[in-house]
């Protein structure tokens, strides 16, 4: 028998879906990391997990939905109890779909807010209690620049990055010198994925002069976030292409 | 000869329950608005009420859940069709519960952000409808300093107010040059209610020296942001007493 | 003869050249206060003057170079001992000028942080000395967008108004406790201004639809923050015409 | 022997004085940059040079007045004719002295600029311009808490510090889409260095748990941003302990 020579240490990205949610976790696996990986529908996620694995790390998939407390306590303990201490947390699901405050319904504006703001109280706080226990790790969130500002037609979205900020802001000030590392990056610009490519393709043909953001240079910072020495912590950063005007 | 000489106007103030919104229904009606009060028990506000026509103005109270789409629906439409329309909207429902993040639970996190956040997108936007067909009107929003720094403890509160300064500035944004004004104060300090004084009695001691705010004071600048004219618009300012630390 | 019943009150207003210090000195006129006003040449600064003595007002004029501290010290000292102690002291100098980062020169770079800012310390701090002394008064700044947000072309006048915005909030906070209100105005906009009517003239047409700030509105709020009671001050409020995308 | 393949490439680091610009100095030269490192005196510089050559590196040292436009000039135009085109620029020269707003003397409150803002301008526009033709470089500033918000005490380094902010932003809009990257790093906390050893040994205790900043971890951070591409460049990122209130 191989005797495991280290600990497990599994990173646990919530809304990986996406590419940069992907990206994040395929970053943490080629660092030695579990990478576990959540989405509503699990099928969507084998092709990550099947690609880092292919790359040689390890990676688990969960259908959970983040906005579930029953989902978010079982998927918390299945994940502790099997595959190892959750060291790094990132919260990374969007929900930005701008609309008039004069057509917003009731309806969207709760769902936005729910996805992209609750599920953050309820993961976020979920595997804070378990890092408080070990006295060590970090929990990172996706913000985005409606978190720092409410531009016409984007109520319901800022709303909720404002939401998600505060929390951030919240359990850094608290939970900081518990040693857990709380951080918030602001992704200010258009992110190379299918729906840029698909639905703004003038905004998409700026990938060649890398005028939008490539998700797996997001992933570094999140990577680079977690490594950080706890002496000089970074709490928020922004990213943003060099062209991008704000 | 027409007796009515001036049309009625209407200012609505969801959340009168306290001393804040209380005290800002008693200025719009001193300056001849009809105030239209809210909380969810209405007998609780007929002594507001009552103390509005003593001083010979005009008040109705309603017992309206600012939570409930339905509810919000129903009490604009009798405004507007019984009463009249309605100029100035005020929503001042806080939440200020302080809670660790480790202990907060989903239901209390979710119920703050219901009534300080939610409750100010649902009659916010029902009231907009309506000035933006007249090309008029003030939606004012209490806020606090939770809304602009998320403190330790104070997730829950601090995620509510930032999204309701999302809220107003998105609305802002949008329905100035419809000539609505939003503006959003920023209330930062120990208040002069019944709570202060039964809970934080040294705080409340203050008070002899100007140290906690007067109601009345706090609902003049309400009816100043109301009177500004259009080309000279505040959306923000922020009230402390002078002996405040900030 | 009529006895002077009441103490003298002196409003001092540095940089009463341009509209605004103007309208803020006819205001506090119009309410009992006796106008200081300051500019380099003081010819220019007579027809202000005539007016607010036309209006049953009293003014001064004083030709006074606030970036001199000699200058300074004998305006305050001049006021103070033969007109009356100064209750209210507005710093109105501005210098908008715009310039690219690579064409600015060292000389402009500092004359416009000379004069939009380090007066502004000078004679901020020289009233504040008298003001402390007798435990009242009101400091008030004119701001600036650019005091908030170091946009593209406006690294000097940027520089300038962060530079006064924190001269201003760390004067509140100090002198606040001693009974002193410090406050900082955030005009966001053009100004309805001679310079704004010969240089820009498609802005300046929006006059008719009050598109451009009055002085006289932006003037009230001067007033008003100086008329407001300590339990409730105002550090920091914003004033934009209705129509300003922001 | 061995030809020198490839081009030189030189880190500028204004105000190499303390912990930190020896720091950021050193970390350059590991990644093969050649450091360029100024202080007024030169002899101070020595030892800094020699340790960097010690370690294999390559270092200048530069008596060199930053406040001093012709000092500047010469400095960039013999770094650049002699040594190598500056790639990265770091401006840290700091001048953290609290003061209450009555005792601040004008020659301090200047001074305080002069250093921590004005040579800031002056040796960050020179190298812009020579950044702007080449079209590539990195212009970071080192910040502070005090140059988010202004407090008691501190009108002086606050102003200083907005100021640079203020500029550094301007800056980053302005040379951001000529392929500069311009960055500002917020340090708040105290870091080791002698004079924190020497004044506040309570607060340098706490060196053993970590709870000031190590000078080579804030470096990390500058090449750090040195390093990032151009898709995902940083503007702001915030440094400080874990224990850290803020």
């Amino acid at each position: 028998m191989n005797p495991q020579t280290t600990e497990p240490k599994v990173a646990l990205i919530i809304g990986a879906g996406d590419a940069t949610g992907g990206a994040i976790a395929k970053r943490f696996a080629r660092e030695g990391y579990i990478a576990c990986v959540t989405r509503r529908s699990a099928d969507k996620l084998q092709p990550l997990v099947d690609s880092i694995i292919a790359e040689g790390g390890q990676a688990h998939g969960f259908a959970s939905d983040a906005r579930k407390e029953e989902d978010v306590a079982a998927l918390v303990e299945a994940i502790e109890s099997s595959i190892g201490p959750i060291e790094a947390f990132v919260f990374n699901i969007g929900a930005n779909v701008p609309c008039s405050i004069l057509e917003e319904t009731a309806r969207k504006y709760f769902k936005i807010w729910e996805m992209a703001c609750f599920a953050g109280f309820l993961t976020g706080q979920a595997v804070a209690r378990r890092m408080v226990k070990r006295g060590r790790g970090s929990i990172l969130f996706t913000g985005a620049t409606a978190g720092m500002r409410g531009a016409a037609n984007f109520a319901a979205f800022a709303g909720a990055k404002h939401g998600i900020r505060a929390l951030a802001q919240s359990m850094a000030r608290e939970l900081g010198p518990m040693n857990i590392h709380v951080a918030h990056v602001v992704v200010d610009g258009a992110i190379d994925t299918a729906f840029i490519r698909d639905n703004f393709p003038e905004r998409y043909a700026l990938k060649d002069q890398d005028g939008i953001l490539n998700p797996e240079h997001i992933a570094d910072n999140y990577w680079y976030l977690h490594s950080q020495p706890r002496d000089a912590w970074t709490f928020e950063l922004d990213l943003r292409p060099w062209q991008e005007r704000w």
